[in-house]
């Protein structure tokens, strides 16, 4: 049971529609993160509302509380919860997205006003949100609007949640997730969130895994205040001394972690495993180009990409508290915070791995016999995800993705984090599927974000198709 | 030759008086760091000028030329220079000291208008320059006002040179100096600067030496844009990571310099010399009491004030370009600077110790296998001085300090630097004493700087005691 060909076709013959309607939604400057804009999110949602009740979806928008920020008590703009089909003899699939967008200002050197929609000549359409992420969202959107306008059934029974709030921490909707578990979502099989990007520009791709993360800081005191080095130099233990050599100790700088205990925690992998990334559609010049100096740590493309997808890694980010300035001050900085993080891989937790961070810091800075302080704190942390590749929900993603891109995606982990991702993998235990529509250098955070046209038209047909092989393949239900 | 009794009696009765003129000197708010100060700067040179002559000396505005600060062309402020007495059979004393000050605000924390002398009932006289070099500055008007008023000559011939902008880099005093040293001061038998202070707040202090600098900016540089460190923690090098490891290799946790050569240029401290160390009134407690914590590098007190004296010191100042604001940012970024400076003691001079430096430092970095890229540079330095505490002097101050105070001075080296003291010490090939009105506790650059009301009177009469010493001691001329 593939796509039908009209649905294929009715994508292509309404292409300019949807742009048009991606141009629309893109307008709505819907910045979670700005509360001037918090109203800007609140009208996101309600023309998303509008949109999914004109193609059949049953709604709900669920009043997440309020919240403060920047020092002001705000409402959480609302999250939607859809619901279309209710079909026993089908599989339910769950799709995720969001509405919200991160702050933008044609000053930050956009090209063009990043709230009106910009189509390039190229074929990029370049606005805020264009990827990430009101063009998945939108991809849905027109999904439902085939099967709406011809009375066809959807070959799968769908759940939708989309929320307002996640580029500002996704705040309210661990809470919703776990309370409908059992409610809207009791019956999903399944889950498809389209949230992140190809690993290239020319592959598709499905993510199956997720790095985790702590962050931590490493607080080093001593004077009461800041000391003249000329007056205090030799004659004191330095704070900055003490923390640059307990931060030495973190790193190697070919990457390895030095922390006993944390890289042993991970299993080398196997030939079959390497296989994978010696697979993808990627190479050290794309990993070069993208950093934009030729500073990968090893030029075997696999161990680089296992060193981003499937090993811990560590990250030196900074110092607070000492000069930072330009210029030659000669100051003892009196306390001074070391500042880095840990991506973790399974099995590592950051219940696992801070223990053994902490222990190690306050061990090696006993060796310096220092009589300055030392404290060590997890700022945040999140655990890793990986999910089975096997499973029919990557099986139909695969087949889907043969049948409009005529070729197979890269199945790729991503090194950051998405934490939604672990909330719904956790809260329903169902398999998790990331499709991502969108191409590596889209700049979801950055200036000139898009989306190119073909990733929006082949990704709703993507979408469309990708339903109709979970219909169709063995599996669960 | 001891100062005549009418002197000192002469500074006791007028004390009030000499203390409301210091509250005039305070009044004009001479800040050379703050361009909408300039006028100020020239208002203050005027004011000293013009009570100089009052007292029967004659001066010279010397016009210092243009700079640029904060982007604007500024007029320097004129140096004063200053004559008295041509007698050849007595010696010359040449005496320095400067008109400006530090910005202060009441907002910084004073309590009281920093630029409105306040007097307070335990005799401490608080005000902006009171201590940071009004103080000294107007002790020598004092000195000379009792021998103008009396119609006396001075037991020496005098040469003044005052300068405005001490507080902000000495801008056209090198070229002054060095260009009047067989013009305006070709007589000179040695030099007098007050500018410095006790090392407590008990013992008055002879100083005889102060460390030199080099201060260094280490910068590794790599990534073409600042990167997530998600997508590419364990990927590239990370220049970071390279940074701190430098950063590690040059001080360790008991303050010792690990760059080879550096520590090993100075000699070890004879027991002879460690006596004077041993004999400076001062203590552990009164170093942690300073710095505001028990963090000394040792018990012993000798080992400790040789290495803020006479052995150098190298402290870590912090990170240009790092993540430094509070919170959890998970950048890798793509160019960071460490900061450090090195003080120095004879004979290590910047010339000799930073090519050994640079070449540690490149040597280390090749030692990591980075693809990174290190620059290394110095972006300033002075030499260190050390005079001669045998010199006469020397001898007249101790002599005059216990007829003043009635005990003998510490013989104190600064850990800091004062450059023009190197400018007089190596253009005239004199002398150079640095002898201190003012105490430890003084807060010279800080908030609520005071002098002490009988260190102003008292340090009036030891400098013109200091004069008559040294008419009365044996020695050149």
């Amino acid at each position: 049971m593939p796509a039908p060909p009209e649905f294929l076709q009715f994508i292509d013959d309404n292409a300019n529609a949807f742009i048009q309607r991606l141009g629309e939604a893109v307008a709505i400057p819907s910045i979670s993160g700005d509360a001037t804009h918090r109203a800007d999110v609140v009208k996101m949602a309600e023309w998303l509302n509008t949109h999914l009740q004109a193609v059949g979806v049953t709604t709900q928008l669920v009043d997440l509380g309020k919240h403060v920020m920047d020092g002001q008590e705000l409402s959480l703009p609302p999250a939607i919860l859809g619901k279309i089909g209710e079909d026993k003899s089908k599989k339910t699939v769950l799709v995720y997205g969001h509405f919200d967008v991160q702050p933008a200002e044609k000053s930050d050197g956009w090209d063009t006003d990043p709230f009106t929609l910009s189509i390039h000549p190229d074929g990029r359409l370049i606005g805020r949100g264009s990827s990430d992420d009101k063009g998945p969202v939108l991809g849905w959107l027109n999904v439902l609007q085939y099967h709406h306008a011809h009375g066809l059934p959807l070959p799968v029974n769908m759940r939708f949640c989309f929320e307002g709030m996640e580029e500002s921490g996704s705040e309210g909707l661990d809470d919703l997730v776990r309370k409908e578990a059992k409610g809207w979502f009791k019956d999903v099989d399944c889950v498809c969130i389209s949230d992140n990007y190809w690993l290239n520009t020319r592959t598709p791709a499905l993510t199956y895994g997720l790095r985790g993360l702590t962050y931590i800081k490493a607080t080093v005191s001593g004077p009461a205040r800041d000391l003249h080095s000329g007056v205090f130099g030799r004659t004191v233990h330095e704070p900055m001394t003490d923390l640059v050599l307990l931060m030495s100790k973190l790193v190697d700088a070919q990457g390895k972690i030095l922390i006993p205990g944390i890289d042993e925690m991970v299993d080398a992998a196997s030939e079959d495993e390497k296989a994978i990334y010696e697979a993808l559609d990627y190479s050290i010049a794309d990993i070069e180009q993208s950093a934009g100096a030729s500073i990968a740590l090893s030029a075997n493309k696999v161990d680089v990409l296992m060193g981003r997808m499937r090993y811990p890694s560590l990250s030196l980010h900074g110092i607070e508290g000492a000069f930072h300035g330009a210029g030659a001050k000669t100051v003892i900085p009196a306390k001074v915070a070391g500042k880095f993080s840990i991506r973790l891989v399974p099995p590592q937790t950051p219940a696992l791995v801070d223990p053994l961070v902490i222990a190690y810091l306050e061990a090696e800075f006993a060796k310096l016999n220092s009589k300055n302080t030392l404290t060590v704190e997890s700022l945040h942390g999140g655990k890793p995800w990986v999910e089975d590749v096997n499973h029919w929900n990557y099986e139909a993603a695969k087949v889907a993705t043969k049948a409009v891109y005529g070729q197979d995606p890269d199945l790729t982990r991503e090194g950051g984090s998405i934490p939604v991702t672990l909330t719904f993998a956790e809260s329903l235990g169902v398999n998790v599927l990331l499709l991502p529509m969108g191409r590596g250098d889209d700049g979801a955070h950055s200036t000139n974000e898009k989306l190119d046209r073909s990733n929006f038209i082949q990704g709703t047909k993507l979408l469309g198709t990708y339903l109709y092989e979970i219909a169709a393949i063995e599996g669960k239900k």
